[in-house]
């Protein structure tokens, strides 16, 4: 609580001198008027305009986020205008590769977490006889724990904010189990998707545009956009496109040094991995260089950690960044990790569904607090997300009625991926000018394009960006939507999209052909 | 996209002149170096030490969330304690009377909501025989036609960054059917409960700490703490507590002058109707005169009307800021509001499943892009929550297989909470130096307590508010939870608790009788 006079901003109550919540920011009015824009003058003092583009916080108009963004829209158009107007366009549905979405592209969710999800949301069911032909033995037994954990079985009450104690205890036991390391369910904080996680982390480092965060170009456009909105700044460090899209830890250091240099405070270093947009999936070796070069920057390690379970090359495994670390001896007093999880990525691609989480290691208990209210801001994550992200953790197991259908679903889905990821990337190869490096993990592929002078003089013409400007090429010829390397970044004068591995594997064919017509008769209209 | 040549905070690549996207801010050293804290540069350039309480954000700092405050904090570990040692304190079960958390007190949700969303959640179900003896057949159509309207019935998937387009005409409909004025789907964006569509309007329309929104005070917190997330400004109006928490006209210019002399620019007002901690439902009138009000202003009205079910005295209505505005014949051109809803209130409180909406009229088209590419940062909120939504603003009808079941379910709960809050009202009334006003809608009383100068002296000797010092006692004591009443803000000197309607019907005598307990004693021990 704060004290001041009546002679402040809100001279109002009889009394002479009284106290108010802390929240009520006191203003000296010169220190104000100061600080003051005109713009907010006139609105505010004179005869009040309506809310302009010019008076929203310019941090908004900064954000960018471009996997809905511009060509998304347009395709929405279109997806519309063949509604009405059924043969209006030269193809006959919208085939959305830009965003990971597995189940709009028709995958099945797994029937083992959609059937303790629908008991839990009405348990009313496990007392009816019936459910024993409609739901698997181990599904409701499931359901029947979770409800357990549950104060009062109650799935439609607030939680905990950091999430149900019993489901982080489920899900911390479940991370013991791939790592090999110890696990503390008070580390986990239970959020709607990775999305909300992130922003949580970026508004607890961010104090201004001079605190920096490390981040790979290209990335995912979650980090751009939330550090933008923030206030702060990327720092990018550039992944190797020559090597598979590989980091390298010079490029860290050189980073870092030309940022420190031009007077940022660098809080963090952003790591996605398996990667995206790229694809790649980090050695264990390169991790650990990573993990040295964090401990000895000082450094704390926002480990984007979504696409765990899509791994499809033998030679990579997934490892998560806190496991490295504690394989090295680095433990919760010598370095600062947040692991990133979510329940719409990997082989079950729930993404409706809002579930996710993060580990956070490596920090003061009075930090902790802080994170803890942030959480508690919004009261909690979603519950069935909350449950969700508890099953991909502890999924069936041997001997379990659900084990062998799950597993089939499981291996179903990620074989299928793999080998839509193996025909995609070779299509992209065989085209004119475009490279492709494999898809070892994640959901994207990022060809590279040689666009011709005479493209990106029409590009420039048309004011658009190269790989924008051949990106809606082809959703107008096509119907297929890719992201222009722009919106992820990329090194300067070279041109990418990403394209998701995820329509069905019966289209892809289609797609495969579709796309190399377009491209063949693009090159032939801009060839120099 | 901007130009800069490599002269600059990044030195990397061999081209001599690039274009980068535009998220990556450049960063002129000396604009930067004047404007950097000490604290960054040590932690950056010299040997860093991990982030501090000294080094994050301060805003998240300043930022208050009472409701799950220090008294919640302790209300858990005497949860745990009981638990882990039953008899250890003079109660045996803690009675979390501070957050409108209906369900977590043993209130059943409503039977039609949880079977349309089971049947969503797997819809496996509804190609089988035997559910038509598990669900009533409503539910199951209702089921059918919102998966219609579900591209690819894919509950799995992320939908429209606003929600699925049938849900908000859905929702749409609802609003119409309600006001009696026309609603755009367009204008309605689903959000994870009510309090993401805040954070988001907080975020579009502050700048900078001269940016101040006019709150009443008492007031919910989440708008005490999204201001201070947002570096804004909270200019309090006072509810007037003898009138009832009347909203007076007069107070609302004395603020906004006294702000706008300070040099604020005032954005916005939020009220809360029915009150939140207040439990007041605003007259029509009293809201044209707020709606004039904002008008001849030029601000925005950010109507938090989350409880517009709840709403327990025959003689007053619910009527939507919207409804009131065009009613007065202010259109879209007119008058800008923001109206909040959520699924986590009204009777049927369903906290967990965050569901909610906002529904945004009055704002130009570039304004409205830049809103949704806010709600396109997170993607999309949790479809189970989208559902709910939409089923809170289509329940079942006249006609239909629910209906008769549901109106008991509504009705039953909403006269029980109507006596709850009426013997509560009464208990508070009949206690030494406590007056408590009606709680004419909302989920709260908010009694004021008349403290002996001796208690307040013993409170600053604990260096704890007077309020906050009561609360801890009535905690320890009883197991009773609420919240002081510095967390919501109140006239200064005054001292108030939020105490929710919420403890089912039979537990009630036994609140009023531990709470009348305590405070005599209490009385007793401090009286001067």
């Amino acid at each position: 609580m704060q004290n001041f006079s009546v002679v402040s901003s809100f001279p109002l109550k009889p009394a002479c001198t009284f106290t108010i919540p802390k929240y009520i920011v006191k203003f000296p009015p010169l220190r104000l008027c100061s600080r003051l824009h005109t713009s907010s003058l006139t609105s505010s003092t004179m005869d009040p305009s309506p809310l302009t583009i010019d008076t929203i916080n310019p941090k908004v108009l900064k954000c960018e986020y471009a996997v809905r963004g511009e060509v998304v829209t347009i395709a929405q158009r279109l997806q519309q205008e063949l509604k009405d107007n059924p043969g209006s366009h030269p193809f006959e549905e919208i085939l959305y590769c830009n965003i990971g979405n597995p189940q709009s592209l028709g995958q099945h969710p797994i029937t083992f977490f959609r059937e303790v999800l629908a008991l839990c949301d009405h348990p009313f069911l496990l007392d009816k006889s019936e459910i024993s032909c409609l739901f698997s033995a181990d599904s409701i037994r499931r359901a029947q724990k979770i409800l357990g954990l549950i104060p009062g079985k109650a799935t439609g009450a607030y939680s905990h904010s950091q999430g149900i104690k019993g489901l982080r205890e489920a899900i911390a036991a479940g991370i013991e189990a791939r790592d090999g390391f110890p696990s503390n369910p008070d580390d986990i904080f239970l959020t709607d998707g990775a999305s909300p996680g992130v922003h949580m982390m970026m508004r607890l480092l961010i104090r201004s545009e001079s605190d920096g965060l490390l981040c790979p170009i290209p990335q995912y456009p979650l980090y751009s956009a939330s550090i933008a909105l923030h206030g702060g700044t990327l720092v990018p460090y550039y992944l190797n496109e020559a090597t598979g899209w590989g980091l390298d830890i010079s490029e860290l250091k050189k980073q870092l040094h030309a940022a420190r240099s031009n007077g940022m405070s660098v809080r963090a270093l952003v790591v996605i991995n398996p990667g995206n947009p790229t694809g790649q999936v980090l050695t264990e070796e390169n991790q650990k260089q990573i993990v040295e070069f964090c401990k000895k920057e000082g450094l704390i390690i926002l480990a984007d950690e979504v696409y765990q379970a899509n791994v499809y090359v033998p030679e990579k495994q997934f490892h998560s960044f806190k496991k490295v670390a504690r394989s090295m001896g680095y433990g919760e007093k010598e370095i600062s990790i947040v692991s990133f999880h979510s329940v719409s990525k990997g082989f079950y691609g729930e993404c409706g569904k809002r579930g996710g989480y993060y580990e956070v290691t490596g920090f003061s208990a009075d930090i902790r607090a802080q994170i803890y209210k942030l959480a508690s801001v919004n009261l909690c994550s979603n519950i069935a997300g909350q449950i969700l992200a508890s099953l991909i953790m502890n999924p069936p197991k041997a001997g379990d009625d659900s084990y062998e259908s799950y597993l089939a679903e499981r291996d179903g889905i990620l074989s299928s991926l793999a080998r839509r990821a193996k025909t995609l990337e070779d299509a992209f190869n065989s085209l004119e000018g475009v490279t492709c490096n494999k898809a070892e993990g994640a959901m994207y592929l990022f060809p590279q394009i040689y666009l011709p002078e005479k493209a990106i003089k029409a590009a420039a013409a048309a004011k658009t960006a190269p790989d924008a400007f051949y990106c809606k090429r082809l959703l107008n010829a096509t119907g297929i939507v890719v992201v222009p390397g722009t919106g992820f970044g990329q090194v300067p004068g070279t041109w990418h999209f990403r394209c998701t591995v995820l329509p069905q594997e019966e289209k892809i064919p289609a797609v495969v052909s579709r796309l190399s017509e377009f491209h063949e008769d693009f090159m032939n209209q801009f060839r120099d």
